[in-house]
């Protein structure tokens, strides 16, 4: 069993409130996260997929697939756009991210399958200090 | 004559777009930077000063009173905010990385000379593969 | 389940040495990190803690609480500090990166636990080559 | 039970393909990457080793011991060499990433448990994106 | 004056030796580099350009057309290939890295005074640790 | 004419402060930099050279002379020790980060120049945010 690991990245918007709270209330909750304005970033993505290297190639999946699959089906819906408001597998979901990456893994876990690969875990880094990771609901 | 240079850090959404333009035009000319839902970096700003050490401290400026100028001066004003909507120094101004690396240098120019130092550049890395610096109008 | 990592970072000064032993001695087994006048790093500590996310805000733990949790009981004790001679929990401790990382694992695991979390692990860097990892006693 | 990790880096050529396949058939299968004329990489190298921290230095394993077995078994073997042609260790073997972590990995693996330490993965850069972690036959 | 810079990435293989000479006698002169079989690093290109921001836009130039230009007469020759083989604008000549970055600098120059703006340096990183950067001519 | 830049690593302690004056006068100008029980760093150093590349082999200068020169002169004299009381170069001089920049431009700028290149600049990097560049008395 070998894991393979992609980097891409993504530039979006976002904020962090909950609906039907006044600007004041989530500002005292989330502080400047939850700016009515909008903030963005520049998140990193990296995507682990684990399987056995194919005897003719060495390749788990390849590279040029996968990396196929995480643009079609996550960086062109997330680049450059508004995470509260354009992406339909974030629709009514908070963006933390913790939240973008369970909604990651959970988009493009099927496809990896198709390929005889498992989706290992999604780590999406939203600035150089933080970071999350997600092994999917049965790790 | 010695360079120093202090690295700080902000996120913030924008939009580069034309008043006036549609939003079809402004995407033709301007693609997914004109989203009119906005999108958003992780911004790494690199303020450079030059000048003579001091004899007793050996420090051209003392690294904790230039970080302190830059986040009264800029990190306070930019970070977590829209920079088409909030902030005072780019107010009126198209918020491309060359312009926020302009205004972020007059905005701390003055304030580098009080310290008998000379503001060196202004380098904005945008992401990590674009970034900009600007040497000043005299450069 | 989820991770979330925070990254902090601290420079201290340290030694590696065995106390009754001659500096000949303790050179001949640890080379230069025994120098009886010191040397010292950039630490870059990474702290990951696992659990749920929040339902309404989407965090494992806000990264405000972990981050003051980690200043307050590590980062304040250490940084521009002598970890063999100035840090309460690293008394009588030989401060190899190995041990440096269980104590602080110790010092902040029921601080996370207090937030309805739980501490997975502490890496922290030496150098860019150079890294440990800790997950517990019951890892 | 602690990891403890050294970073190494390589410089090398390589070529993926199958012998006895056109030049257009490889071409067709691994697109640049099979390229007759070949191509390279600086690969990082990272050894992940894990034991219990020696009572006397704090060590899991001198990090100079571990560097000294990494650089005999491995990196004076790869180190601006072609992976295809003239490294004993990879004779016959595809030298997809994948393929060189493992063959790292049964190289050093006995070397490490002479050391009353154990190897618990091989983690290899290709390039800033991509990578692959390979645990050993039993993990 | 604003300077803009876009980094470009690429894997090359590449043998620095003299024709002519033995590989012995070039073993002497250029060490591992020299090898007859080859080896190859991961590029880092940084295409560093000055002018004056266009008033409506913002940018000195706009960096998909500067990113296109240097993938079009840059990387889609120089990627995945051996630079003294297969690459027209490094025929006869040395591939240093000074030398790439000098023929790189002469292959887009022109390209981006139609821009109307000036190049004004290549940077290029042949490893973490191995840099050069060229200014032109009359620099 | 060309830039050439090696970059080298080493890790010391370090101590900011005016001898005669009280700890707690050193602690009200330098802070946490004049703790008397040092703090330290992982220092990166970036020696950058100029000159006209040599026609046969393309260099600058021999990257391996000049590390050599760099290991010989600096890192050597520096590595693992403390630059208050074991450097000859650093005797008397206050070991901020520009004086130690200064003085290891005057180490090594003679040993450039036989080899029929010029130094240009040292830079040096105390962390990840903190970082000064000499030029030389004639910059």
């Amino acid at each position: 069993m070998i894991h393979i690991c992609r980097r891409e990245r993504f530039n979006a918007a976002h904020r962090v409130f909950v609906e039907g709270w006044s600007d004041e209330k989530n500002s005292e909750h989330f502080g400047a996260c939850s700016n009515p304005n909008w903030h963005g970033h520049n998140y990193e993505l990296f995507v682990t997929v684990k399987g056995e290297p194919d005897p003719l190639s060495g390749y788990v999946i390849d590279l040029k697939v996968l990396s196929k699959i995480i643009r079609e089906k996550v960086i062109n819906k997330v680049d450059h756009r508004n995470l509260n408001l354009e992406v339909d597998f974030m629709k009514g979901i908070q963006p933390s991210t913790e939240n973008i990456a369970k909604a990651i893994f959970h988009e493009i876990s099927p496809l990896i399958q198709k390929q005889k690969a498992v989706l290992h875990s999604i780590r999406l880094h939203e600035t150089e200090n933080n970071s999350v990771e997600y092994f999917g609901e049965f790790a």
